[in-house]
């Protein structure tokens, strides 16, 4: 795919809890946020096709989706919509079918867009899990995940890092303290304010090693991007992104077929297919957005994608070189522990964020450019066995 | 996309209830079967991506999908796959999204794969309609369609069929007749007994004007496709079919927003777009499997699609030109009406269908070749918003 598809424009609506919006309400903000951020201007009827990211579907009271819910939304029938589910790569995995649907050469310009509530849910009949963090429930196969949650089975993964690799629920909490202190400058971010090692470490346990603020919460929120043929790009923008890479990569989603619980294959799968396809390698980003449902899980798959060796993340974050002026930033936006994660917005989300760092348009959370070259990564589904990985850049 | 992409492969499992069968158990088969009908022989890692078409997702405690359960079921952790959701053309837009991989260039070879299991449900939580049709609660907007199903749904088509078109309960009850025929010859069908016009009108009323014989049956199901480059194709097989054309077309999801009762625009636009992508006319196609969850369904859609005026179906179909041997026959695997509705399957299992139909290999019930293309189309989705057209021929 390297450099035939351009990122031409990209919105969202700010994450958090949005009580007073439906599903449709926040579409369409997110859907017009875009159409407007398209510098030259673009006119609706342009856009050809759509991937629809939804997880949640008719699981928490939302109803079935499809791409006829997405063409209602945005008020265009005159187009093919479907709809991508994905677990919590679904916005991501959305991205990189509408990258696909216009590297095809059927479509010159497509939309994709993400949309989640995740605070307005049914009573009892609810599967979502207890704790800070999303549950698991939902993602779940019944017969292989029965009764756990993403803090429970994220609690595998902290368990092993800690013995294995000599992390820590210091460790942990920097991850906490770093996003946080991230989210503050995002005004999109569900939460913007500071927490220290002490607030962090005195949180309420979820499940151990994890407490209450290791765990990201439950947003609402909806992100959108349009994505062209990158000859035409110009047209739309003097500031096309390019994708270079995109990727899923997949593992098994029962526990006990796992290889080990201190790396994600799937994260590894995504990310070497995904930096195969853009000829580029983890030392040529200049930022990342990555996959912090718990902030263990920030800690494995830095490694997991490759920017650092296995082992060597919480060394890396404690010394500052993850940071927003940091050698390589992770999570400038707030990640999804600050910034939050409205399950298929979430990828899109980041995917704005690495536009808006890439065209230097952040004020006082910019980082800072080299190559001009950002990864957005997620991973989740059942068994946390699935991953998506993009790769974008100033130049094709 | 027209002569780009080539199916390379189909296979399916018999349509029906599976009550001793998990997801897992009818999706391998599917899978096997059509790797087994690659005629030239396939290595499974060959394969380089995968769409798998899944709607009922968490709502019917099969657990949430994701890429990750097709990759552990067909024990492929290698390849990106990405989960599709659209209704009841599920299977037919995992289709299309298959080719449109193999279009962009990415991937020479990828899998569809849709399965559904619909005969084992939850109890009273289950909002699956009565009535022998599938219901529509589940398919449902909670806002929007609170306490409709797909046969009181399609009641509203159908009363107004007879009151502006002519048509009878005696037309309708036709399509049952036709397509349970048709079904009698294939193994592969749920439902493999003759109907009379005294059986169905006297079946008891459903949702009136549709009796229990004008519904399709809930079925579980599994089917395949391989589609790959097409100059890649005679590698794999000596008879490829070619996809000329592949489209999705989309309607309010709203009931008060249609413009009328007698017409599905989904299906027009899906179709008008299918055609000219594929650069022919509907008195090209040498059959069609056409959407027929209900009886009066088959007649709007056959004159959506084009292949007759409105108001024309039902008319030539007692002339008898959509049977078997007619002039253009519909359906001549069962339909859903016979041959059953496993949602994501069905799409996928009318292209098996259309393949050993172009490839004539389908002895008595194989119909007439003239032109060597065929059409397959589904609809459905919230407020039947969602189609979805392929359009396959022998050359390319």
């Amino acid at each position: 795919m390297r450099g035939k598809v351009a990122v031409i424009g990209v919105g969202m609506i700010p994450f958090g809890e949005h009580f007073n919006k439906g599903l449709e309400d926040m579409a369409q903000e997110a859907y017009i946020a875009c159409l407007k951020s398209v510098d030259k201007g673009i006119d609706p009827k342009e856009i050809k096709a759509a991937w629809f990211g939804q997880w949640s579907g008719g699981m928490i009271g939302q109803g079935a989706q499809s791409g006829a819910m997405l063409a209602s939304m945005i008020g265009n029938m005159e187009i093919p919509i479907t709809r991508v589910e994905n677990g919590c790569p679904t916005g991501s995995d959305a991205f990189r079918n509408a990258c696909i649907g216009v590297a095809s050469g059927i479509y010159d310009v497509v939309l994709a867009l993400g949309v989640e509530k995740m605070r307005d849910k049914p009573g009892s009949e609810s599967l979502i899990g207890a704790g800070g963090g999303k549950g698991g429930g939902l993602g779940s196969h019944p017969s292989w995940m029965m009764g756990t949650g993403g803090p429970s089975l994220q609690a595998l993964y902290a368990t092993r890092q800690m013995y294995e690799l000599g992390c820590t629920m210091e460790d942990f909490a920097r991850v906490a303290i770093k996003n946080h202190h991230n989210g503050t400058f995002c005004q999109y971010a569900h939460y913007r304010f500071e927490v220290t090692m002490e607030r962090v470490l005195n949180s309420p346990i979820v499940c151990w090693p994890l407490h209450l603020l290791d765990c990201c919460p439950q947003t609402d929120g909806a992100a959108a991007a349009i994505v062209c043929r990158a000859d035409l790009a110009k047209n739309y923008t003097d500031k096309p992104i390019y994708v270079l890479g995109s990727n899923v990569g997949l593992d098994h989603a029962n526990y006990w077929d796992k290889h080990k619980f201190t790396e994600m294959l799937a994260t590894v799968r995504a990310a070497r297919g995904a930096f195969e396809m853009a000829g580029v390698k983890p030392k040529d980003l200049d930022l990342a957005e990555c996959h912090d449902c718990f902030t263990n899980t920030e800690l494995m798959n830095v490694e997991d994608i490759g920017i650092c060796e296995k082992g060597e993340a919480h060394k890396l974050l404690e010394a500052g070189e993850f940071d927003m002026h940091g050698r390589i930033p992770i999570n400038p936006s707030g990640g999804l522990k600050a910034h939050g994660h409205p399950i298929a917005a979430t990828g899109i989300g980041q995917i704005c964020e690495c536009t808006w760092q890439l065209r230097e348009e952040l004020g006082d959370r910019q980082v800072k450019m080299n190559n001009g070259i950002a990864l957005q990564h997620n991973c989740g589904g059942p068994g946390f066995g699935v991953s998506c990985v993009n790769i974008l850049s100033r130049s094709s």
